[in-house]
């Protein structure tokens, strides 16, 4: 079996943690990848590291990393930045292959001497064979092998659920994020790598691990720069060639280029420039973490409509004039349904009285929903239907039963109708809102739709998907 | 004292709802319009109407308006629209001043004969003096005087509190998904119009009254098309001039357009013109409910920074890189802070190492919050203060005592500084998230903090309101 170049950094029998505190009063971060680890099921073994010896957790905390009588593959750094040069030093010593650097306080700190700190580790691994991920990351999260970002003990975990997505990250919050995120609506993770100021391994490495990953199905990128452009660019080619890729870079206006500078000191570079950049490679561009996952699920739930036409179902009104003008405004096309098929549509609804007929298509009864649905997805001019769920808008519905018999039945017709369906459910800033949605969510999430919160975001994701570059 | 000509209708002595059905296995508009009005606390005289006489909730009902003993000052019409003239001929009998219309099936409707019967109850309402709310609308909500929507027996109703915001809309659905929004907002209502396919009265007429209502302060709208340009243009302008006026014009796309004539059978016109228009008689214009809900929040909260400077305090990271590009992009100015204040910010936390200070300013320890909020407050170059609160996008301390000492101490702060305060809260899909930030934001709604969902609403909503051409 022919073994890729970083499977290393997923699959580590050995880990030790550099900074872990044993005591309990104190916060300490190495304390939180020590427990985060443990809880999340690690299986290989785990050694804590700190000066002051002692146990944790029922573990010997090791004085240096020297001193752990075991081989060590992966190292963790919680320890504050003046003290790496050391442990780089102790690592070297004792054959570790990779190190990754929680500790911030490098090239992103507004002095000189973090750059050159920063520029000391580096070329003290590299002389030592060793690779570094970071500094200022939160690692590498790889449910499948039991990896994962230290975590607040308070919090709940990460998903244990591998799924197909493949993320990396210079922001760990934003990975956090993102796994959340995702998880929430269903799309789970091969790997993510937050890798903070990519001194060494950096956002090409990781690119084309993932390319030839077969536990990755689908790419995604939060960037703030990019070490080397060239090279990017010809790995991000092989890789949007083969995957769908989608790369949020932030940090492209003038207040973001700053924020980028202290939070990883990534050079930026203006949006124009990485639109024809990524557009080049055939990369999908977004721009936010919302919209990268919006765009990520169309492609795990393979919504792959031919085209951009769409029919819009929904509860009608005010509700589905906004949803007309926000699908347009995103670039999809809701075409006029010929003047027979509205007569076929009123004629099963029985309802002509302030409904509308053509697309969107109003249908507030769930019994006739089923023959609606079947009418629009036959026609030729529809590549995808998008189905409204604005039980907030809607005064007189706005039922329990109502609203489940709603989706039951949209969930029976998911399998029998023959184009893709997205849905469309938000709720407005109320708990009850909020409280019925939640409900609606699960349901229509365990039979396997994509939801959006808005129009907007759905057309937005779907024209994104559908505008990528051949390749 | 000068009574306003339209004030009758926000204060009915007594109601007649024709159309209401004994028959409670039967799903009844007219029989929820009853209840509704009953439930909401209404005072006047209520009289069921409907051929079939009888009885319902303990109240005689009148087989017509005419043999209800009393005086009818409003009627409700919940019968099919083909028995709509008799109704009429019979409130000219009774004397009544104003009929509304929740009946569907005029001129909205792909059919000639619907035209052709809104023409003749208009005439019947004019030659005897009445005024028409609709047809094809939800009619009137008025906490003040216990007016409200018809809604389901399920649902919990519209709010009982008042406030300063008067709002008139062509869709009853966006109408009570406004309310409902700018309620859980913390932004109540002095009046509500549904006013549907505007027969007889019209925008021009609502937009007056409320312009001159001492009990509106901000006045907000939702139009798919005007009746008379120049009138509208005209009191418009007069509005506007009094009082900060904020319009969602819809249907301006090819599609939304379309749906508007099916909707109320306005003619929307293009987004272009209506910009313009908008724009040159000093309302601001939105693209959504909820953006028109964030433009009303800043004006009733007070919220005027003197420009569109702002300093953005968050969590740092890719959240704060994001945030940063998302004000730039809707058009607000993060002014990069001189090193001497980003030295004492950093003075302030201690901390340096990935943490940014050069606006966004990071800051996570809340007990260093309140000397960084007086820091940045006082400089001259900042108008506001976004507070941004992605407690889910930050892995170590997204835990319960953390978040609470955070927003405590936020809310001491808000009367402390002198410069107006924004919060941005946002959740992600998870239920465990959706619950936190519900939990915060009822602490932050009672403090009085206006609250957005996310920095692109909140910067967009600020550029609107301070983008409002001087009148």
């Amino acid at each position: 079996v022919h073994k890729l170049p970083l499977e290393y950094l997923f699959n580590p029998k050995s880990i030790a943690i550099a900074g872990v505190s044993d005591d309990l009063t104190k916060h300490s971060p190495g304390r939180s990848f020590l427990e985060s680890l443990i809880d999340f099921g690690y299986q290989g073994k785990i050694y804590p590291v700190s000066p002051s010896g002692s146990e944790v957790m029922g573990l010997t905390i090791y004085p240096s990393v020297q001193h752990i009588p075991g081989r060590v593959d992966y190292v963790i750094s919680a320890i504050p930045a003046p003290h790496t040069p050391q442990l780089v030093r102790d690592c070297a010593a004792k054959g570790v292959k990779a190190i990754q650097f929680f500790t911030a306080g490098f090239s992103e700190i507004e002095n000189k001497a973090g750059g050159k700190l920063e520029a000391e580790i580096l070329s003290l691994a590299r002389e030592n064979g060793m690779r570094i991920i970071g500094p200022n990351c939160m690692g590498i999260y790889c449910p499948g092998t039991g990896l994962t970002f230290a975590l607040h003990v308070n919090e709940q975990g990460l998903p244990r659920q591998s799924g197909p997505l493949g993320f990396f990250s210079q922001s760990g919050g934003n990975s956090a994020y993102c796994i959340k995120e995702a998880a929430a609506r269903g799309v789970y993770f091969s790997k993510v790598i937050s890798y903070g100021n990519a001194s060494d391994l950096n956002e090409s490495d990781f690119l084309e691990y993932l390319t030839h990953d077969p536990e990755t199905g689908i790419i995604a990128a939060y960037l703030e720069g990019v070490k080397d452009g060239p090279r990017f660019r010809k790995v991000l080619k092989a890789a949007a060639g083969q995957k769908p890729v989608v790369i949020y870079k932030a940090g492209n206006t003038e207040s973001g280029t700053r924020a980028t500078a202290s939070h990883t000191s990534a050079m930026a570079g203006s949006d124009r420039i990485w639109e024809g950049f990524l557009r080049q490679a055939g990369a999908i561009q977004v721009y936010s973490i919302e919209e990268l996952v919006d765009v990520v699920l169309l492609f795990s739930r393979d919504v792959s409509p031919k085209g951009c036409n769409a029919a819009v179902i929904g509860m009608g009104g005010g509700a589905s004039v906004q949803a007309a003008d926000d699908c347009s405004k995103a670039g999809l096309i809701l075409p006029s349904l010929p003047s027979g098929i509205r007569r076929k549509l009123k004629d099963i609804t029985q309802i002509e009285a302030g409904a509308i007929f053509s697309n969107p298509i109003d249908c507030w009864q769930y019994e006739k929903l089923p023959n609606i649905l079947k009418t629009v997805a036959q026609l030729d001019e529809i590549d995808l239907i998008i189905m409204h769920m604005p039980f907030d808008c809607w005064p007189l519905i706005d039922n329990r039963i109502f609203i489940e018999s709603y989706i039951d039945t949209i969930i029976h017709m998911k399998d029998i109708i023959p184009k893709p369906m997205v849905v469309i459910l938000h709720s407005h800033s109320s708990q009850a809102s909020i409280k019925i949605a939640a409900g609606v969510r699960v349901k229509l999430l365990e039979a396997g739709f994509p939801i959006f919160s808005s129009f907007s975001n759905a057309a937005r994701a779907i024209h994104r998907m559908l505008g990528r570059a051949a390749v």
